[in-house]
């Protein structure tokens, strides 16, 4: 396991060198099937495979649960190794940040939409880190879990804008058998809040089905999300949006390529999901 | 010449690949003597030195001098070929930022004290710039002239900030005979512009003697500094500081390493110019 940067960068480097494809998979650990479907594909697709495994005290508010974030490191190095990683980098918070942080990643408006009304500067910490693991890394392929629809996006877009030598993959969110997205944070999930959890991908799926039967009013799939999201006694409704997928501008017609996001509180968890839509037709999940 | 991104990033990788230690010298060209030095220190210092000419449109404020700034791409290839450049990078700006910009890079408080008072924006363009153009380049060391002194702090920090495996090399001010610090900037001035100049270069080195001495406060320094510049009819005087020269800082006492810095408008010319001082001994220009 590499814990300095220098040595992530030396080891990419090195990799390269030797002609070498590197695949990176950036994480904040407690390592789900999620992630490691991400380890598995880039395993597949690259030559050697480092997943970072980094919780970044940066895109926690004050209110937010980082203290309390899930920790497993020995599991998550053994679980990636086994979906094929072939390197591990999970520096200490004072490696990554020896002193004060000056420099910020902002990019906007898409760290200031959706999430970002509900989590300040929670997407600025995102961008910031994972320039600096792009930076430390090198030219890679990297890859993002779709469930967090507008990361991926605001990471696509930072890389882009700053000629980062690094080709952004986004992979299927994995579910349950019951439709809920995996995530490090169902961990907080009381007996009772995780059966009713589900409720979040029904909610979408039923937005996507009456885009499928004709619907054509962007706020009546939105609101028709809310509602049964609201119905659920355990849910604490955050947001539904109907966006255009790159730039999360709001949909003003039910056409082409879009996508459909919500957020909601399960006792203290704070949990998100999406599904893309095409117009008239699914267009994946 | 190379005008793609993705050219340059797999020019420099290849020469990595190779084994060989890049140096990157970005510029807005128009070069002169201070640019060539840079070069050759990169030549002197490198296996294969790039230099980069791109004038930075995210850089310059509403009212400034885009437009005018001078352009001399033809002479400027040649004279950096001449200092010992293997490469150029000369950018088209619709290959360097081909949509609107979402990503900006923010170096706080660096970006906003000094030059970022009377120029809002222009720093956070230069780190954005700064920062793409060490994504592109990956792992090198980068040459930057001491004259713009808050840049060179900015890119330092901004480097180390992102992990970026890039060493920032700062270079000696390089001054006409009569102390005017070289400037694509003054070739806006006229004759008796020209002559003021140096008024910049004289005043600060009265602070300097000032301080080697026996002065002590900080303010009575920078007063001095001040008052020369104010006695040259033909100097509008910007701003003088006594700063530390890593955090900007405003010196509280003059004691240890610190820098003094001014900024002037001379026609439509605006020169900064600055020092470093030590204590009460001088530490170098």
């Amino acid at each position: 396991m590499i814990e300095r940067v220098a040595e992530l960068s030396g080891a990419l480097e090195a990799e390269r060198v030797r002609g070498r494809v590197v695949g990176l998979v950036p994480t904040m650990g407690a390592l789900h099937d999620g992630h490691l479907s991400l380890v598995e594909r880039s395993a597949a697709e690259c030559d050697t495979t480092c997943i970072t495994v980094f919780v970044n005290p940066l895109q926690f508010g004050p209110g937010e649960d980082l203290g309390a974030y899930p920790r497993a490191l020995e599991d998550d190095l053994r679980r990636a190794a086994g979906a094929g990683a072939g390197l591990a980098f999970a520096p200490p918070v004072e490696e990554m940040y020896p002193g004060p942080v000056m420099t910020t990643v902002r990019v906007v408006p898409l760290a200031d939409v959706l999430e970002g009304e509900h989590r300040p500067g929670h997407l600025d910490g995102v961008a910031t880190v994972v320039a600096k693991l792009f930076a430390m890394a090198g030219r890679c392929r990297a890859y993002f879990g779709e469930k967090d629809w507008q990361q991926l996006v605001l990471v696509e877009r930072m890389a882009a804008d700053l000629s980062f030598p690094v080709e952004v993959v986004g992979c299927p969110i994995v579910r349950d058998l019951d439709g809920l997205a995996l995530s490090s944070r169902n961990a907080y999930l009381a007996p009772d809040e995780r059966e009713a959890a589900p409720v979040l991908f029904r909610a979408l799926r039923a937005g996507m089905a009456t885009v499928m039967a004709g619907e054509d009013d962007p706020a009546a799939v939105v609101d028709l999300v809310g509602s049964i999201i609201t119905a659920e006694p355990l849910a604490q409704l955050d947001s539904v949006a109907l966006v255009e997928p790159r730039t999360l501008a709001p949909a003003t017609t039910v056409r082409g390529e879009l996508r459909l996001l919500a957020a909601a509180r399960f006792g203290r968890a704070r949990l998100i999901d999406n599904l893309g839509l095409y117009g008239n037709a699914m267009m994946g999940t």
